[in-house]
């Protein structure tokens, strides 16, 4: 029989204050001293407990004199984190990551040409610009690539598409980090079908925004499956 | 200047140990008191990163004569768990889990209709059944329906739109267990959209699959929705 742990029981407690709206955004939990003496458990479960909240970015803990457990709202990048946990915990392979993008990305660029604002076609604009230069490294044009992609989802203004195609692209960077994969052809490509993409994001023309991202995130995945068939990915970055 | 802290470096040095392969999925890592002795870090420490990949899934701690901390792979739960967060603690809209169903679910029965295995027909058609019962609760109609869905992306045999469906069925089946929103109507069209769609799956129809997806899911999304065009869901499960 598993009896639940004192920490979790806390933490589970405090979690749904903070989920309720009890404490707005930024604001400080009780401190560690109330906490023990409000639950009767030990500094060490109750110190425990915080840091559970913690690595499930529900706060974040400062040290020092003017310390405390503050109030955060989850964001996209518990997501992204968990996603990559996934992603490298089972040896999730680059074909999966590319097809989780060819069906979320396409709907991502309809919605965004509906809901874009002029701040997000800015956004795109300059993710685009550094995409096109040409005596660029890889790695500048990787994360180009990567902030233009998010650029749409954000633009689509769903939190939650944004949230798991922030985690993709960040596994498809660290995938695709290899200029075997990324050659000056798919380079150009590239550049092209951005480019395009964004003017029907700015025309506001839903269809032709999916459908110009549906042919390049497929055009994508096969220039870089081509290369190898069954590449199983490494996703190096922290999580 | 922030310092990290000691139970977050020993917790990332033992998770990019799981994260290699260097564990095996249910052996244990070493005992608390021989990482003591290994790390020079303080008990209090030992246990706390323990904790922490216990929160990321990663380890299952047991405690008794024959616990231990065992390493797991991270699975579908994590990111539906780190989802949930992000529904509640920013209290997304139901719409925009209607919308990222939308974007997800069309492509997951194209998959499925070339991946599908004969127990992925069988769980479908078995969810079908139990949808179907006229006399069941809205609570087994709305399981039933669950069941089905993430059958469909069980059988598109891809973990990341299956990690992802496993999130967002749970979210909406929070947000719609209401009678307002599944009458009797949409539960009836309901069962006919998924038959047709089990058909396409089964007959190996692609494109018939995602075409019969898309309708059903976009049909669904405005029978919800015309209930209440601006409704906030909670999420009351657990997380």
């Amino acid at each position: 029989m598993e009896v639940p742990k004192a920490s979790d029981v806390l933490a589970n407690e405090l979690r749904e204050r903070i989920l309720s709206g009890e404490f707005d955004e930024g604001t400080a939990l009780p401190p560690e001293r109330e906490l023990v003496v409000q639950t009767q458990m030990s500094r060490t479960t109750v110190r425990e407990a915080l840091r559970i909240l913690e690595v499930q970015g529900l706060v974040r803990i400062k040290t020092g004199r003017a310390g405390g457990a503050f109030v955060q709202r989850p964001g996209k990048d518990s997501i992204a984190s968990s996603v990559s946990l996934l992603i490298r915990g089972r040896q999730i392979r680059l074909s999966s990551l590319l097809e989780t993008r060819e069906a979320i990305e396409p709907y991502c660029a309809r919605l965004a040409a509906t809901q874009r604002t002029e701040e997000d076609l800015a956004a795109l604009d300059a993710a685009n610009e550094a995409i096109a230069d040409e005596n660029g490294t890889l790695a500048a044009f990787l994360q180009a690539n990567v902030d233009w992609h998010v650029a749409v989802a954000t633009a689509s203004h769903n939190e939650l598409l944004t949230g798991f195609m922030a985690a993709l692209s960040r596994a498809i960077y660290a995938a695709t980090e290899n200029e075997r994969f990324v050659d000056a052809e798919v380079r150009r490509v590239a550049v092209r079908a951005h480019q395009s993409i964004t003017d029907a994001i700015r025309a506001q023309d839903p269809k032709a925004a999916a459908r110009r991202m549906t042919r390049h995130v497929h055009g994508y995945a096969d220039a870089v499956l081509a290369v190898d068939e069954r590449t199983d990915i490494t996703v190096s970055d922290d999580s």
